[in-house]
């Protein structure tokens, strides 16, 4: 027993992040994407773009539609949904930031409801995300860490056009 | 002996991602982002920009002068410069795209060589960063590459309002 506690200890020092700080680090950056999107006016959230890129609220969209289904597609190897919601990308957007935000806040529950359910080894193991892409859980996920900030670092490029301040990217 | 190799085994297994995947993580990256320094025309890299940000080229000069010195720092916990590269943030930057490209694959080359000296322990010590960011070297490693994304990212909206593609985020 306390053989096992020890090697618990070892690879808690030795990884470069476990588990639990990867979805605090997650939800610190969906918390500021959060903020993000609260800092467009209704209009522009669904209205404005800049050289032919989609509107901020289509972005979110995208970032909604990727991290519901994706976390439980990264736990089970089920790609088919987020449970009881229905974030198809075929399903239609919500018309209004509150219902965008209300969207936002389910997959942050969902999220964090899931993510205990991931087998300490899964992050290492090799899947077919969504049925396309082929490689490991943790690649998986930091995709999908990459592309939220990808995609929210063109939405602080609109609110600037805007003569919007944008909320500091190191608050999360 | 085989014990010792057992708990090896375990850990690599168990970890989220260890540090030979996270170096390649953020290569792949570094690899993106040089691949869109080299799509913006030589003016607009340096004179183009939107909302009053900066341009591309500045974007492009911060993630060289954090990754530098900061690859040093979060190996040895000395924060003062990048080997025999000057690139303190009152250094002069580079006034064409070869000199940036020219320092990207310096600092390229630094993070390769630097990597493999940090100790595995070390990304869950806590250090501060660049004398003023207190958090584990984990964290300061990922604001690195985050930062990077974040930018980045905003350089694709410059490139398509100048009706320039940008290569493919997913490509690595």
């Amino acid at each position: 027993m306390s053989h096992s506690i020890s090697n618990e200890k070892e690879i808690t020092t030795r990884a470069v992040i476990n588990p639990q700080q990867l979805l605090e680090h997650w939800q610190g950056h969906r918390r500021l994407t959060r903020r993000v999107i609260e800092a467009f006016p209704e209009k522009e959230l669904f209205q404005y773009s800049i050289g032919g890129m989609r509107p901020f609220s289509e972005l979110a969209m995208e970032m909604i539609r990727i991290a519901g289904p994706g976390i439980r597609g990264a736990a089970t190897g089920e790609w088919k949904g987020a449970g009881e919601l229905d974030l198809s990308f075929e399903s239609p957007s919500p018309e209004t930031k509150e219902g965008i935000l209300r969207l936002w806040d389910l997959v942050t529950e969902e999220i964090n409801n899931v993510w205990p359910q991931i087998p300490p080894q899964r992050f290492q193991e090799t899947d077919v995300a969504f049925g396309q892409y082929e490689q490991a859980v943790y690649e998986t996920i930091f995709y999908f860490i990459d592309n939220e900030i990808h995609h929210r670092g063109q939405g602080y490029v609109y609110l600037r056009s805007l003569a919007i301040e944008p909320p500091p990217f190191w608050e999360r």
